[in-house]
């Protein structure tokens, strides 16, 4: 074994750049060669053949206490809130509806029925909202509570929208407001009063609402790592640059209260906050009024460029590179 | 709220009567209107619609480090390996074949790059054994090493097998040994030599086997929390009582050389051990035959009773009641 390969055995999974690093470690180690297979790892969830007409969307996250939560801040039921509408934004940003969820969860053996009822609540109340069923569950017990919910979606073929498929020359758009759920930490940080829902209670966005969305986008996303990761995901995996006008971007109000108070940037939590759920699309121009007949509650913030041009952000009208967000292991 | 309501919020969930209480628990609290769950909550997998002739199975395991392994006694690859196989062995039980894993897992910081390189060979090399494919995952921070293996799988409609499809007369027959991976923890335990690999290195059966039993079986149930507690499972869902013949049971060698060194029961082991993933299924006596000339690697150990019999164990022709097994809660 060289030094070189060593000390690469002896480095941690904290050194190497992150979660995204970590992924794209395991990816290259193995070929798919199922057929049925039409995404793997690398997008918001994997995509599986299920018929000519519709695929299998499949995502999972992982919730672990005090890293993403807290029960000092959160009540079980906006634990398991969070839990699901995490992973149905990742099944709507490809276009599809959730239908059926597993949950594993590890649970201290301290843990109070009432806690696990309540969770459950939370659960229940967000997978109705978003008309899907959970089929199953492992409970074990374990130091730390932990939960991981994965999701099986569908989505009509042609609705299937990833994050590869923007064109130079599309709008860039965002959904609802940004900044909120990091707006709402930092008030829980500092102890600054205000609306703090926004990162206690996400809502991740309808199906029927990233339907109508798809059926005029090209790329999409959801904003779970701050719109500036985001849309460098997008140009990496469509094989474009993209410019972003900061003052575009819609801010939460709860954004804005919350950097007033601490003197802090509301577009800083927007660009790198995470969690807000919203969806990012492309869309080409000619696209965007039909979109707007139907549905109307998104914000044009950018445009699709050439890769040679690199990701810019603009702000006051001076360009500069568009440093990416938040990351689990950073 | 009464005094007998606020006793039962305050109650822990160490204290309900272990995991399979919480899921029911659980299971009771939502019905599920999906016309497309087959199966919710309850078998070793969730059974859903895909088409007239296919059935999705969906299950899920979590393992937690130092509860369910210890990184001093399994390799990384033997952790790796143990997770896909545990779950594979819940879609065999049900007849089907698996095909596609999403893992998240929780990994601490200080988790060397090289651990986390070979706990992923260990998931390929199982992966590459059953023909299934890793699509996706979901790594994140946390205090301690936590995996979760979802998997999907697809079984024929006319081979789903599950626990609630005993009849009375039906013959009891296990595949392979028993007791192997109580055998091996109890020599890992006691420091006693001897094959600890059916602990460390446990294999589910192929989804070919499986097939090939289900065409002849009625119920089938996979071994993980020991045969009584399986054989308590099948009754239970499919309204029958059951006699287990103790002598008849196949022990494992390694779970006869732990029982030897140690002074314990390698019907014990067998009985209450878990996690052998060996196949558990009743068949119609006139099947026999014809299964054996397709497949022999199994062992007929009791029959399915009327229901008013209850569960038996008979010990050197003694009946008495047959108690269940290893719970992770209890």
């Amino acid at each position: 074994m060289t030094a070189k390969k060593r000390e690469e055995e002896d480095a941690r999974v904290g050194d190497i750049g992150g979660e995204f690093a970590l992924i794209k470690r395991l990816t290259e180690s193995q070929q798919i060669t199922d057929p049925d297979v039409i995404i793997g790892v690398g997008d918001d969830c994997a995509v599986i053949y299920k018929d000519d007409d519709t695929y299998l969307l499949v995502t999972a996250d992982m919730m672990v206490e005090d890293d993403h939560f807290s029960r000092v801040w959160y009540t079980p039921e906006q634990v398991g809130g969070k839990l699901v509408e995490s992973n149905v934004s990742d099944i709507v940003s490809m276009g599809g509806a959730p239908r059926h969820g597993i949950i594993s969860m590890s649970l201290p053996a301290q843990t109070t029925l009432s806690f696990f009822d309540r969770l459950y609540e939370g659960i229940y109340a967000s997978a109705r909202r978003h008309g899907l069923s959970i089929i199953g569950g492992d409970t074990t017990r374990g130091d730390n509570l932990v939960l991981n919910l994965t999701l099986i979606g569908e989505v009509k073929r042609t609705l299937l929208r990833t994050r590869a498929m923007a064109r130079e020359g599309d709008l860039i758009c965002v959904t609802g407001t940004l900044g909120k759920s990091m707006g709402g930490l930092r008030m829980l940080m500092s102890g600054t009063g205000g609306d703090r829902s926004g990162h206690l209670e996400p809502r991740a966005r309808t199906w029927e609402e990233a339907h109508v969305i798809a059926a005029h986008a090209h790329a999409m996303i959801d904003v779970s790592d701050g719109l500036a990761s985001e849309v460098a995901h997008i140009c990496e995996q469509s094989d474009t640059g993209a410019v972003i006008y900061r003052g575009m971007i819609p801010l939460a109000p709860a954004a804005v209260t919350a950097a007033e108070a601490l003197h802090e940037s509301a577009y800083d939590y927007a660009l790198y906050g995470g969690e807000d759920f919203e969806l990012v699309f492309t869309i080409p121009e000619r696209e965007v009024d039909a979109l707007r007949a139907e549905f109307d509650d998104f914000t044009i913030v950018g445009r699709v460029t050439a890769r040679s041009e690199g990701t810019a952000l603009v702000i006051d009208g001076t360009r500069e590179p568009l440093r990416e967000g938040f990351d689990h292991f950073l």
